[in-house]
């Protein structure tokens, strides 16, 4: 399995995307952001996927080069049509509405629709909190989540990140699927995170079918929680779940409140594909490696709020609570409790160190 | 058990609040708050918390008859000192304004300090929603939630609320703690939902602690994923989950994603206490229906969207959502999916039709 260092990952994808049409700027966005997944831990959302991006713009699924445009906007408010650009642009020109609208008005709230797989939300409110706002993304995605007491899928993995800014430099880092386990924590167990990629072209277009069918290979079983039967109930089955491909919400089954996981996922689609236009819930095409499926029209929803608005010392009391967090004491001695974002910060700095 | 009808109920708490010295307007307003509650299927909300508010008045830990103020305020957004007035008060002057703001703007973003406990969150979301607008409400509250791997408290219940005005009279409406199961929960098994009120004492002052302690009275475990042992591992030992008080998040242990609610509810605190400047996390005093805790400080945050600053078709799109939902096909053919606020709906049309 070969290792490759950071720039030259990088070199490569942008590399790959302007091969197939992509400008420059739009490849090289669209590479940092699958970059910064793989630094972050979450090698789901990086080069993984690159093979998708490709393809989306081979097969004209995508179009790289377009421009996002405004259609409707208040002080505080837009609504955009992303004009199915990639998701890192439709990304970038989003958030920098956003963050512009809350420093004239105290938020900034934007809806967009047309386009395309943003990579992890986190990056996004992390460009706003970098700015020294509270930034907040959601994406609707394919549908594979099966609202409780259902048998079918009806809604995406629906992801939630907020991200803060706290004193000394911390950050309050949120990003979330409102299923059970995300599709990308399965690629966790399959891309041995060793602070550099693996190349290796079994880990690329890994998708929940294709995990799902590797642990129905070796037999062995899905983790709890995790999807369900062709019965509707949950199962550790991996030809079950292979049947169904229905993840469960957050909170699992109805008796451990399922339904609240149920009801983020509906939330987060209430912001995207509601409120913008896009495709929504049901409607949403599955994406896959190949690139057949067409143009997204994915919803997403970016928001800026200026906590300067206000009580003063905001950056000191969210740093108060986080080391609070982290001082508790723990179950396992061996585990410290993690402030949200903690593990997102040490895999990042452990990875710059290796490759140092 | 004594049944009483909506009216008096309702002249009762408000009879109640002014007996100890709250103005006609506040004790009117609370007591419509504690109302709704009951009418959702909500009692812990109810007229079972009417004692902790009494008492709140009567040792002076709330001061019913002051005035809420604005500290700081942008176009889009207000901080708000609600100067300990009781939960209802503060909901009001806050959600007023957001609304208000958000009719200028597209969006109104208010953080309040100095506040009591406001009820359900719900109710202040869809304030915003009777307006035609996308409301949001947030609260903390005291220490119950263990963050993963803790075996201490640190965080509240904190609570999620969203309602969405969709076609037809319909609503979106998603009121959630972010524990695993919400200390309201517990009150559902001890207050029999009638579609009216019970009277009996023995529902008074119904909290957590004292539900814990009925079941271990009756030798009966509590509900799995409900609360955590003094190992810091999930039981359904009522004695152990007495010992140590501690909710689990939504999402359970580590192993189902429980780092996932304990997020959450870190995220309602960064909007809540951390925005606000009120008390927040471990800072915050328990709540009792002695009234002894002294002023309670609590930080809450309102928010109201314009769903027509987006693209037109909002309410139907929702509608479409909530109808495909309720259409899936179930596990169980006795339990048909619900979208999030049929079962409030369901619990509010039945109790006025036995009212009636």
């Amino acid at each position: 399995m070969g290792k490759v260092a950071t720039s030259e990952a990088l070199r490569f994808m942008t590399d790959c995307l302007k091969a197939v049409g992509a400008a420059s700027r739009p490849a090289q966005q669209q590479a940092e952001l699958l970059l910064q997944a793989d630094r972050l831990g979450h090698p789901s959302h990086g080069l993984n996927r690159l093979e998708y991006y490709i393809n989306d713009i081979k097969t004209g699924a995508c179009c790289p080069n377009n421009e996002p445009r405004v259609l409707k906007e208040s002080a505080s408010t837009a609504w955009v049509d992303a004009n199915n650009v990639l998701g890192a642009t439709a990304g970038h020109f989003a958030m920098d509405l956003a963050v512009s609208k809350a420093k004239d008005t105290g938020v900034g709230w934007v809806s967009v629709k047309g386009s395309n797989h943003f990579g992890i939300a986190g990056w996004w409110a992390q460009k706003a909190a970098d700015k020294g706002l509270i930034g907040m993304a959601f994406t609707n995605t394919s549908p594979l989540l099966a609202p409780t007491r259902s048998k079918q899928s009806a809604l995406g993995t629906n992801p939630i990140a907020v991200v803060a800014p706290a004193e000394n430099g911390e950050s309050f880092y949120l990003d979330m699927a409102t299923t059970a386990v995300a599709v990308g924590k399965t690629c966790v167990k399959t891309v041995p995170n060793e602070g550099l990629w693996s190349l290796s072209t079994l880990d690329y277009g890994v998708s929940y079918v294709d995990v799902i069918e590797m642990q129905l290979r070796k037999g062995e079983p899905i983790p709890k929680w995790w999807a369900q039967g062709p019965d509707g109930k949950e199962t550790t089955d991996a030809a079950l779940a292979y049947e169904t491909q229905c993840l469960m919400p957050l909170g699992g089954a109805e008796n451990t409140s399922g339904y609240k996981g149920f009801g983020l996922s509906a939330m987060v689609e209430l912001f995207c594909g509601i409120l913008s236009g896009s495709l929504y819930g049901h409607h949403i095409r599955s994406w896959s490696h190949s690139g057949e499926g067409g143009a997204a029209d994915l919803g997403q929803c970016f928001v800026a709020l200026d906590p300067g608005c206000f009580a003063p010392g905001f950056q000191h009391r969210l740093a108060d609570c986080m080391q609070h967090w982290r001082q508790l004491q723990p179950t396992d001695p061996n585990l410290p409790v993690l402030a949200p974002g903690d593990k997102e910060r040490k895999n990042f700095f452990l990875e710059n160190y290796l490759l140092a």
